[in-house]
């Protein structure tokens, strides 16, 4: 399922597959910390200095094992640290920050469950730290994002806010009181919460707001009706701007839905804004400005959340794993 | 709008209207506190003891003025505080719990929009501290109630939990890390968020779930669809199960409502109870039953909450009153 897909929501379908990312923010001054963002694809990793900046920044290919992941991840995750160490020996690292799809039960340092990672009540957080011989915070990677895009990015200034991920799939989480809320590890499932009938969901749910809006469906609903593979949803977009009835078709549903589930939590939670990455969000106006205007029209007496882009998209998950690893040094 | 009516989630629907409530529960020893939950139409009100027991329980119908009627009830409170005062004179309050309907600040006290109380921005906390002359807490009557269910009644034990009370209308609340979530007042809102394209709802959007399965909605569907005026919800349902074809439809649909919203807090929010109260949780199994089977029908590996009846349903804005107006002795 999606969810368990560590590309789930921050995989940039604008984008080639495997691009650097484009922008680093930096996080401030503080002790040298090693962060890593695992996901189903890849693994970003790098060593923020004491000035905060990213050093060896890159994505390097998940390694590939049948079944459980576990062994393989904490490998690769010595490999890449033994590497960033002897690159940059002036940096001494005093902390890790290590961040992982599926379900997460960060006070317990487990991976519940990631399909795609093949674990299961995996002690991701205890292994680390013996194999790298620091301590290490662990955390889920949306949740992680959330909090640098709280503490960096879009969120800034909220206490009470909703991150949304649209890309490949819909991640979400959710910040009150100004930390993220877990429940956990299973709170912030927006892209698996329905939102109709139907179609059928990878998660084996049907009706789920990713399996009709992220930018991986609106994709693959565009070459389900015509036959045709679009360039993403990004093209799909352009398309419906350009009088495709199809494209147009499955866009409005795909607002729609979007505006059912923003309405949704505006309503319940009452978040000051809603902050939106992923490949999705780079859709700009076309994106925000109808969701604003569908959003109002939605609601009634209820307090309409700030729509903001996401400021980190790329690297929100690892910039939040370093801050979280910084917290323990 | 229903939100704005006072007996939105608590007017009990299979009980004779004016009915004393049947059942008050105790909350426990401490100071003396008068206690006063305002609605649209009628405002409870008793004096608690130092042993936890209420006095003078009644429900007095809210005066009835054209527009804003914060002076009229203000004038109401002075007179139930100086009838249980004269009543019980050894029984010395040391505070006051005020809770209303509608959006409320409660930390600035006012009552910022309530439409069928009529005001707006009324600095109600301190208006009645002035005339009463003690201390008031003051709080939205469903955010209090589902303290008092959290401390009292059926959230005992559980940090992350909505209360749910399904009456005329229905409203909501959320319990987070053990103690309400307002977002200001603007969270909670279960009954007016969108599940579906229609009907229109009495908020001005359209869709809500109030609009489809409160028990309110559920008589009116019942009439507008057969001609036949129902004894409120338990007689549709009654129908529903000896085989009237439009009553199973109308509850039917009601329950798959229900399940969506519910579906949704799950997803999104995965708290550890769902507490149901108000007039349509006194269905019983023919409600619990259902909602369980259908909620794990449609979601996958989302953590189902458990469903749970609220224990102090007609009486939990007023004791959540009492509990609130305790804090400031």
């Amino acid at each position: 399922m999606n969810r368990h897909d560590p590309a789930a929501g921050s995989a940039p379908p604008f984008e080639p597959s495997g691009a650097e990312p484009s922008r680093v923010a930096a996080i401030g001054p503080g002790a040298p910390v090693l962060a890593f963002d695992v996901g189903g694809t890849d693994i970003k990793s790098a060593l923020f200095t004491a000035e905060g900046t990213a050093l060896g920044l890159r994505r390097t290919p998940t390694p590939v094992v049948a079944g459980d992941r576990t062994a393989a991840v904490i490998d690769a995750l010595e490999a890449l640290a033994d590497n960033l160490r002897a690159t940059y020996a002036d940096v001494v690292p005093q902390s890790v920050g290590l961040v992982v799809p599926g379900i997460v039960d960060a006070t317990a340092g487990v991976g519940v469950i990631a399909t795609n990672m093949g674990w299961r009540n995996a002690p991701l957080r205890d292994l680390a730290a013996a194999r790298l011989g620091l301590p290490v915070a662990f955390e889920h990677d949306v949740s992680a994002a959330s909090w640098a895009e709280r503490m960096l990015g879009g969120a800034r200034g909220y206490d009470d806010a909703v991150v949304l991920v649209i890309g490949t799939g819909i991640a979400g989480a959710l910040l009150i009181g100004g930390v993220p809320y877990t429940a956990a590890g299973y709170a912030g499932e927006i892209g698996h919460s329905p939102i109709a009938d139907g179609p059928l969901c990878v998660c084996g749910a049907r009706g789920c707001l990713e399996a009709v809006a992220s930018a991986g469906a609106i994709a693959r609903r565009y070459f389900e009706a015509t036959g045709i593979e679009p360039q993403g949803a990004k093209d799909v977009i352009a398309r419906a701007m350009t009088g495709d009835a199809a494209a147009a078709e499955i866009w409005n549903s795909a607002l729609d839905a979007l505006t059912l589930s923003l309405a949704q939590l505006t309503a319940v939670f009452a978040p000051q804004a809603i902050v939106i990455g992923g490949g999705l969000s780079r859709a700009g106006g076309a994106l925000f400005d109808e969701l604003r205007t569908r959003l109002r029209e939605r609601l009634s007496f209820h307090r309409i959340p700030k729509l903001v882009a996401a400021e980190l998209s790329g690297n929100a998950g690892l910039l939040g794993a370093a801050l979280r690893g910084r917290e323990l040094a």
